[in-house]
């Protein structure tokens, strides 16, 4: 079968590598229908070393159970799923809390650590099938395929962060980053009824999206005038909740200059730095609080696809280029050049 | 008047300072009948550099209203009242959600910020008095003097953290620092209904009066040796909510060894780092929160009281030294020198 694999940085290419089979009774194999390339991906396709390369890429998919384990119940051939970007039993005491990206079974893992299969493919084994795959209710080509693709990451991890922020109809949000997460990160606060939600982007494209998604009002200026400008837009004392979707220092510094005092940064960008300000001048004088992290999408899917089958909404919108797997190495290209904000593939 | 001065590191002097008088209409002139030393008075006691001072020291005080400006309606002459650590308006924006500490008033400071006035004196000039001082219904000699005394700070405080953290009946808590303050956050998950309250500490007697509190675990152990036994406590995962009543770093980092995915780290020792690690390897990975900060002990005095006036808490018993003011420089040494616990003055 066909498969993407990043050799290094900018090094994407499709091959033939052995096809995915059942190793386990709890797998199910799935064809895949419908993949996306991540703004993750984005980081070892701008820094990966050859030597820890042949990697192979994608952890969001949609596609139809090809084969199950003696023990898989949950999906059986024939049916459409979506998976999650991460690997969980759904039983263990934090999945039963929500808490799937720290699944305590030995093979809960992120898709992006397993060694041998990846979501831009044709097919791919599904470990702890009956924990990680959710059905879906319509056809492998309905017009609604783009939305519930979002729930393997973009639009539950917007969700994650809005949740984690603690984000209702009393808040006043703002979202670093106009990236697919954070324009996810808008509908998922807007969803929860956000007084106001201020986006933090620069790219207009992108923050036209955000507006349509339920942006009330857009800062382009980065900084300490993007500071500015945002704490002029909510009375001078800074936003409740901000939702930190890029995962860079500086996003971290613009949220600390952004945030209420009592206020919340929830963070879902992967941070790119270990050590942060934290201290009295930071987050401790004004009890500022940091949540967040990666989201267990699994517990949001059955909570966020009846808006999407409904029509309320339509995550779907962040892609604006599909293509097949040949096309996936552009993909990666055009996503880092900020040509595409997101690439929906199918294999 | 007579009042305690720091003169730099180890220099604790009682003299004579001028008298303190009603300076505003909105002031009240305070009597003080008790007051304390803190944990946080010890930081410039083993730091403060000779040109630094000398600084009026003490925030905690009870005391009776001898004298108030114009405006003050609330409290009257003859009015026993406490005071918690900060002056605020209790009217503000910040105020009104439980924020004192953030109030927006121009005359709101820490009193540790007030370069003429303190608590470790005879009186005292309250600004924003309406907004600062509580009357109590005791007499100035009762018995509940040293606990009502707690709430200007130290159990204000540990209830704080443990607010902060979310405790309630399904948590498992762990408080490191066998301070007043630590020894207050123990009180505070045990008065909040938590399941398990592991206290880290190593002085017996400390540790002793935290079995009192409501401890059901003592942990001597630092470093990875008290992680290991925390964790074995813990069914393996950790504490839910981490309370951390120290503020060092090594504090902080046994706080990320011990705390279960998920869950939180309250913290209320006023940090001695600004930057510490919250990226993925630390904080992020698991969803691990990071909350507290300075107590808003003026949001909970009113809440806490009552406890303390049917006797169901006594938290007074943190104090296990009462001195006059000529006592206070002797009382710092025995604080530092871990002799005492925590020092009640009555001038």
């Amino acid at each position: 079968m066909r498969a993407a694999l990043m050799y290094g940085a900018g090094d994407v290419r499709v091959e033939n590598v052995p096809d995915s089979v059942i190793k386990l009774p709890t797998d199910a194999l799935v064809r895949i229908t419908a993949s996306c390339v991540c703004g993750t991906d984005l980081w070892p396709y701008a820094s990966m070393k050859p030597e820890d390369g042949p990697a192979r890429m994608g952890h969001e998919f949609i596609g139809i159970v090809e084969d199950t384990g003696s023990e898989v119940t949950s999906v059986k051939r024939g049916d459409l799923v979506v998976s999650p970007w991460t690997i969980s039993d759904n039983t263990c005491e934090f999945c039963r809390e929500g808490l799937h990206t720290s699944c305590a079974h030995p093979e809960a893992n992120f898709w992006d650590g397993e060694a041998e299969e990846g979501g831009q493919a044709e097919a791919i084994r599904v470990p702890l099938a009956d924990g990680t795959l959710v059905k879906l209710p319509v056809a492998a080509d309905s017009a609604l395929i783009p939305s519930l693709l979002t729930l393997c990451d973009a639009f539950a991890t917007g969700h994650h962060a809005a949740v984690s922020g603690g984000v209702d109809g009393r808040t006043r949000v703002t979202v670093i980053g106009d990236g697919a997460v954070g324009l996810m990160a808008v509908l998922s606060a807007k969803r929860l009824g956000a007084e106001q939600i201020i986006l933090m982007g620069r790219h207009q494209v992108r923050t036209d999206l955000g507006r349509e998604f339920g942006a009330t009002d857009v800062v382009a200026a980065r900084g300490e005038a993007g500071i500015e400008e945002v704490r002029e837009l909510t009375g001078g004392h800074g936003s409740h909740v901000v939702l930190e979707a890029v995962g860079t220092m500086p996003a971290y510094q613009q949220a600390l200059g952004i945030v209420r005092p009592g206020g919340v940064i929830s963070r879902v960008g992967a941070p790119q730095y270990e050590e942060a300000p934290i201290g009295f001048g930071s987050l401790f004088r004004h009890n500022i609080r940091l949540a967040g992290g990666p989201s267990p999408a699994r517990a949001y899917i059955e909570e966020l696809m009846p808006d999407i089958l409904e029509g309320t909404i339509e995550p779907g919108k962040v892609f604006d280029v599909t293509t097949d797997l040949d096309g996936v190495p552009a993909g990666y290209k055009d996503m880092a050049d900020r040509k595409s904000l997101k690439v929906l593939v199918k294999p």
